[in-house]
């Protein structure tokens, strides 16, 4: 059982906390706390061995904590995502296969892509295509489409899987902190477009990708992962893309494993990861 | 404040420890909890910020605990070391200067060296050299010399910073588990004498480094941390040891600075690192 | 084009070689050169940007070279490679999905399993998938059902992308520095059965994989590449097995490319690899 | 003998290269060729076994390159440097004790420090201490001071530890692509001061450092060398900078290494390095 809070510090939490825990004998097996001194945050994950009835653990828990705290008690262990992708197969096809071994702490509901390429692969995994191509249509009518797909499939989260439009504060604001996107370098560096030529032409020894999620601020939004490789003088800009695309699908896989696992808070613009 | 405690596991231990905090209004900045539930272990080690009187804290600790427990309220932040060496300069140099520049949450109390080389380094830093030769007498003799130079210091831990010689069970049980070594290799592969020239000839692409505490089981003792680095054809085995002393003197000062800010606990022959 | 030489060591070698390729107006764009001193023997790699007769400049190289070269001109591009399978399935996806996008510098010709399990996924990827069980049979019959479906397919490689039995030294004659296996764990460190269960019970903080060429001595043939991820006493030994399976797809990923990218020689129980 | 050759790229240079080697009796032991083909630069490395007239041989190489060749053989492996600082340590004292120890493959001719603090340390390394204050007077007047000591010593290469100036373009053309600077980010994030501040405010899950040539354009010079450690959000903007100098002395020294080992070329606003 995974019990996630977030509210604001003060003393006493976790006693209170693990008091009610006691109280109903379960013991605790793992426990990440972490309080924000400067922002007067509080953050605590707990996994305890045993179980309960989750709907009245979370109400006993409600009632020792300040008024702002958001409790989860055994979080739903099977997330449903939808993946949003454009051409480029790499991190889609290691979450269909992780999605299709049941690897993934996760249920890909649906593929919306905005390119046709990808619906293929798809229906090799059985898992249904929407195509919404942007072409000749306003980003208003774009997003409107996706929204009308999107509201016919439970969802915990959104996958941006090199998914390569921008979408509008109108769009995103709908799915507040439930956006994850894969960013092709190591953010800050070389934010927005051709990363890997930016790379190449400064000569970098590294590069990088970088999980997040998405906020209205272009490549801005709370890091989940990042992760970086060695390059050299013999990379050439398509050679780096190549070589970024390997860590692109680990820093992806490994930021949605956090994601799933009710690892990750969200506060200000930053993230507590307890890994 | 640091507060540590490792004690059997039992519900409610966290409750009553935070319980305990809570009642003399500590707030809790930083916690980590483990629980090993073959073992039936339970290790906790908390970040505290307010400051109280550590001896009352440490007893109402010990009130609400197993009878087996060991709890360190506000464990020394500045530890007392005595550092055994050969004739290999690089781990001691490392923690010669972080002495000096009062950034090893330690002070070297003395360094006693089986050779003279070190010497002249140890007296530039104006820290206590002593020569201890094990040639021409038994071994016996020569750990009662280094035992009666021990004794003259107060020490927390002692180093064998590429000491190269094997300690007797005798010596050794007189610091049970507060003997750290660092091994040039990457344990358990590579154990034992010459692991440069064994890795060579294996052709591995990667070497390590392990920091341990010393039992009586050769190399075999609880690990705190390891790392590698690459290698290809073009090192030769002097080239591998070349590039390891780097990673030796990495991993002996990570494992260190885990030691020496209370990170470790020890049980069976594991340890658990609340990095 | 790619140029490959391997001969015993003697003054003159580049000189020769780099001289039939100014003849023929062969500009170089990348030159690796390694000669081992010890074993006297020569690796090239060149990559030159003209195209010419292949076979001819071939001919005029092994003119200029010892009699024991080998000497390879362009060699293909797209390697042949048949994969034996058992239940594993992380290895083998990694694989397929490189095959289907065509980003894998190999085709996979056929996929052999000794149990059903990968059947389908096989499948959906339009990749022949033959069974053969090692049930009661004898080992010597398993390995001539085997290679009767091996010898309908032309190959370069035979991937063992977590085949589970051993293979024999008959078998294993016929494929010499052919085969490649994935080991769990960071060799030579937990050679054998069970390296997750070993590892965790030794306490160890990184954990492996190894890619190497397979001979008669099990988990002792040369090493291709290696390599770890950090592990922690929160990690049960499933835990660490599931770590293990991330970083076994990507070290036999990385190892497949730099043999089918022609970077791997082979000679005595070594690697030479021009990464 | 180590021989480093960059010229415009042609057709036949290697052969014309090992031809003159090959007609001197000499065996190449490792070899490294690059060619740059979008801006037609070629870059050799060559580490031979036997020994020569160093001056013939130079001359005779330069006879069969093109007219803007620089050839060097044998350049010499001790280099001799002149270290610049300010208050931090950490740098300075690992470039000091492997000048100690004759392990830097480079000589410390003097330091020069801007702050009295560092000049004990040297003093205990018996290495030249000479303080300029930046302090009330202007910075014509202060890189006069320090060209002034600067010219005593002779020098191959100007080393900025943590010198926490910026210098005028007259200061540094005298010195071109002669210094080398450690950055305390990962460039090209987090350019300019603060850098630490910056990464934490952001949220980063890696920190770095760049070591590179000093250009006019600040933190824009050719990178030599960059490396990364993990950091989370337990991590204080102080602790970020505690780790981040670990990483600052560890790629400063590796550049170092790499730089006096002939291992790096400059050209355009890049590097080549053959590690």
């Amino acid at each position: 059982m995974i019990i996630v809070i977030q509210c604001k510090d003060q003393v006493g939490l976790v006693a209170a906390i693990a008091g009610v825990l006691a109280n109903e004998n379960i013991n605790i097996v793992s426990m990440r706390e972490h309080a924000d001194t400067i922002d007067n945050r509080f953050f605590v994950r707990i996994e305890a061995e045993q179980y309960a009835d989750h709907k009245m653990l979370e109400e006993k828990l409600y009632d020792v904590l300040p008024a702002d705290a958001t409790v989860k008690v055994n979080p739903s262990p099977e997330k449903k995502i939808i993946v949003l992708v454009t051409k480029e197969y790499h991190c889609l096809t290691d979450i269909l296969i992780r999605n299709h071994f049941k690897t993934l702490s996760a249920t890909v509901q649906c593929v919306i892509g905005n390119h046709p390429g990808l619906q293929n692969i798809c229906q090799r995994f059985d898992v249904p295509f929407h195509l919404v191509s942007h072409e000749n249509i306003s980003k208003e009518i774009f997003e409107k489409q996706m929204l009308s797909i999107i509201r016919q499939y439970q969802h915990d989260y959104i996958v941006l899987a090199k998914f390569m439009r921008i979408l509008s504060s109108q769009f995103l604001e709908q799915f507040f902190m439930r956006i994850i996107n894969i960013h092709h370098s190591f953010l800050p560096a070389f934010a927005g477009a051709n990363p890997y030529k930016q790379a190449f032409e400064r000569g970098v020894k590294l590069i990088g990708a970088t999980a997040h999620f998405v906020t209205n601020e272009l490549d801005e939004g709370p890091i989940i992962a990042q992760q970086i490789i060695p390059v050299n003088h013999s990379f050439t800009a398509v050679a780096m893309m190549k070589a970024g695309k390997e860590i692109e699908t680990a820093v992806l896989a490994r930021a949605l494993q956090l994601v799933f696992d009710d690892r990750v808070f969200v506060y200000q613009n930053k993230t507590v990861v307890f890994e």
